[in-house]
């Protein structure tokens, strides 16, 4: 909804909005975020500083939007059910070429993230808010079925855990998560902390 | 044992290294890694740039050495009994406010790794691994007392789940872990996957 709005604003098509996105995230994976400036995003994509300006104020805006775009499928639409269906159609989103991708960008971002507070600020309002949110819905309707228990403790850690086991993959076998690794990791350590029997 | 070893074969006193790597670890937090120069330490210890390069060889292995002297209190040490007093005694071998300079600093080091090979295998050889080493003996004590099944699915995931606590309350909240917190995460999440009770 809000894509189609700002494009029919600025008549720029979702086509060359999708382009340009493009176009930023390669930027981003071949120079990183510091090295990425709007004249060579405007160069790669042969339009003007202007333009790009006006349609999105600046780089981290334009950046995140990016980022928030390559993601093809959200949390949003999972409901399949049970938790643990869930939980496995969230790790299903991505095959493990895209999540290799995705996690080596998003590792950039989150580095750059620690000194550039305008990209900070984008990140978390359109990325990791609404991400927080729709896992919210997911743990609500697991609570409301009388899978996990409403005093569980372990609630209150579900997204440390989710993030954790995409995370410390990374950093302790220096490897990308994979499908196979998370789907083992829901099973053997975010099911049975919130007491739901793995199968 | 090595570092007394190292000190006695250059006649460098523990203390003359104490003040080194004291001063290293302050330029690294005010300087960051790639931005520090052995021309930097030399200045701000008063020693040549000979001795420190004939000492430790470079800055990766300067760096890392000063990271891991400044480790006052070592899992090594912990030997409590019971798997969760083991946990929790892990938490607190560091206050909170050691704890947070410590993780802005290991952030700041993980960030340069990506792009410092040297880095990156001075600091898995001489800090991760040992640690890693150090964790499987609390863990597989556990098992041997029977607190722990040995084919418990959530064994293989124990490092994940501990560095996932300490990782994504920064990434998610913005915040340095916090004793409380990760004992917390620890009687919620950590011990519950193992099929450990909590109290």
């Amino acid at each position: 909804m809000t894509e189609v709005a700002t494009a029919r604003r600025s008549r720029i098509t979702p086509e060359r909005e999708a382009e340009l996105y493009g176009a930023v995230l390669d930027l981003l994976r071949e120079v990183g975020y510091d090295a990425l400036t709007m004249d060579a995003v405007a160069t790669r994509t042969r339009s003007s500083k202007a333009t790009l300006y006006r349609q999105w104020g600046g780089k981290a805006d334009l950046v995140v939007k990016a980022l928030r775009h390559s993601k093809t499928a959200h949390l949003d639409d999972i409901d399949t059910g049970s938790l643990r269906g869930d939980l496995h159609a969230l790790v299903a989103l991505e095959d493990d070429c895209t999540m290799e991708r995705n996690s080596a960008l998003m590792r950039g971002v989150a580095m750059a993230m620690h000194h550039n507070e305008d990209l900070r600020e984008a990140f978390y309002e359109q990325i990791v808010d609404p991400e927080i949110g729709g896992f919210r819905q997911v743990m609500q309707r697991a609570v409301d079925r009388g899978e996990v228990r409403p005093d569980c403790p372990a609630l209150d850690f579900t997204l440390h855990m989710m993030i954790g086991g995409f995370a410390t993959r990374a950093i302790l076998e220096d490897k990308p998560p994979t499908q196979a690794f998370l789907s083992a990791y829901i099973d053997a350590v975010v099911l049975p902390a919130l007491g739901v029997r793995p199968s």
